[in-house]
């Protein structure tokens, strides 16, 4: 089956790699990187994180949106947040409408999560994957479980059909709106997770502020009408937990940046040289919450801390904090 | 106030040094180990954990249980499980039977819960602790949490009230059962976590593992009548969470060491030398919950992976599996 994948970012390579262990499967990346592209196919070099290892023949590489969705059956969307709109008006007036797309991509912008955006543009079928799946993970064929949120039940078969290999695990779902929001919400209490660990307290700490902070992923996807099962899913509870323990993820290590107290100037030279997910779309997140009216502490204490330079050491005040 | 605890290992140690920052405490430790006693007089050694720590002044140790328990006003029960009837058989004419009793003591003895124990024995008002607190980071004073639940609100309160610092967040609830359940259950599910560890997978598998052990306990549960708050409660997530991701846990690295497919004469060796909790409970959960008509199948893999030497492997089986 011919799939395309728009992105090669490390998430698009691990899936790909995914992909390729059937070798039926012929897999088309697209970048818009030309060197990119001019260099894998000297070099067959693809992204640092595949550096060393050898990339499988049916996984091709290409500037040419024509060349990666022509007679693709399904298309993953990968990119980063802030180019899916652009993607879509490229990619218009050449993919089919029938063929589904399987978005990956986390975030909002615009106020607008990735399946919005791609909705508003693109009468396709969408689906979306989210789950503790760190890219490495894929890469090396872990045992590994995504959800798989769509409305439509024929592309969702299909696209779960594609992933369908011995070591991963999908549960489907019916709620695009809460997958979104966990997997944004993740990202933001990771970066917790790393003030926790920067002022240099463990497990105990850390079991104590998960407890917390799923509390409140729960009363947040409340608002939103979603079900326990959305939040109990693995783009819930186990992406939050994967992500707040993954000490290399860069919310992380944001939060243990400043958790450390380390100088504003080198935080904001980290933030500058990283695209650190949670804290792109912590001031967004936040109001769209406010605007909801759902109470967030944990989401405000962290917020005051990165964003207001408050000191890190009120989000240990805030879980420790007696009930009034 | 004099407060008594039974028990001087390291959990024991941890509590105590927790209430000795109220100087106006006077801590009792009871200990059956005349040398220990002899040996604390002269050097003022209690226990490696605090190895090279001042011991507050307000912390002594007995091994006259008259001195622990004469006008204490609570007492903590923290032994292990299997010295908990002795205990309650030594202490009944000599503790006030108004006296709160708060009981720390994890797993199941005669297919009795500790405070099911303490409850056949004696006629004080019970309490139980639960939580993601770990020896170590109590004595450190890191922020902790912890679940404290008891049927009786008057002896609750007190328990609080003593328990009550600035870094410890406590939670109540009157759900015993359900909280002994946690209190045993996760240290079983932290022995998967190792054996996971030990075959070399990372984050985003424990994250697949982590969800649905939740699952489990969940259904587990709500066979014993027990609400979501038991199962989100810190006892129950947080210290499912916390535990499982402790790699210096003994059941861990008994899983670890599984994973690993070390020989089975070092698997054992291992088990003679260290008390593994998850291990010592495993037969007689595994029948309890067998007569209850719950599936476990995680719990029933990991059974069989330590009982009866399966192939690790078959935990990563049972978590990929895909629904029929």
């Amino acid at each position: 089956m011919k799939i395309g994948i728009i992105g090669t970012g490390a998430y698009s390579v691990g899936i790909a790699f995914v992909l390729s262990n059937n070798k039926d499967n012929k897999i088309t990346m697209w970048s818009e990187n030309e060197e990119l592209v001019k260099d894998f196919k000297k070099t067959k070099k693809l992204n640092k994180i595949v550096e060393g290892k050898t990339i499988p023949k049916n996984i091709s590489i290409t500037n040419s949106m024509e060349d990666t969705l022509n007679d693709a059956e399904v298309v993953f969307l990968l990119t980063s947040i802030n180019y899916v709109e652009d993607v879509c008006k490229n990619i218009k007036s050449i993919i089919s409408p029938k063929v589904p797309i399987c978005i990956g991509t986390k975030g909002i912008y615009d106020k607008r999560f990735a399946y919005q955006i791609v909705a508003k543009n693109l009468k396709n079928p969408l689906t979306i994957i989210s789950g503790p799946t760190f890219a490495s993970d894929l890469i090396n064929m872990a045992p590994v479980g995504f959800t798989l949120a769509g409305k439509n039940k024929k592309s969702a078969l299909k696209v779960k059909n594609v992933l369908s290999f011995s070591n991963i695990k999908i549960e489907t779902s019916k709620d695009m709106l809460g997958i979104s929001i966990n997997g944004c919400l993740k990202n933001i209490y990771a970066i917790g997770s790393g003030i926790i660990k920067g002022l240099g307290y463990n497990e105990s700490t850390l079991g104590l502020y998960l407890t917390q902070s799923y509390q409140e992923l729960a009363n947040i996807l409340c608002k939103y009408n979603s079900t326990m099962e959305t939040l109990n899913s693995l783009s819930g509870l186990g992406d939050l937990i994967a992500t707040c323990s993954s000490t290399n993820s860069r919310n992380y290590t944001l939060g243990s940046l400043i958790g450390k107290k380390t100088s504003s100037k080198e935080v904001t030279k980290y933030i500058e040289n990283n695209t650190v997910e949670g804290y792109t779309i912590l001031e967004v997140m936040s109001k769209m919450l406010k605007k909801k009216h759902v109470k967030t502490p944990l989401l405000n204490t962290i917020y005051n801390i990165v964003k207001n330079n408050e000191n890190p050491q009120k989000l240990i005040n805030e879980i420790t904090k007696k009930a009034s």
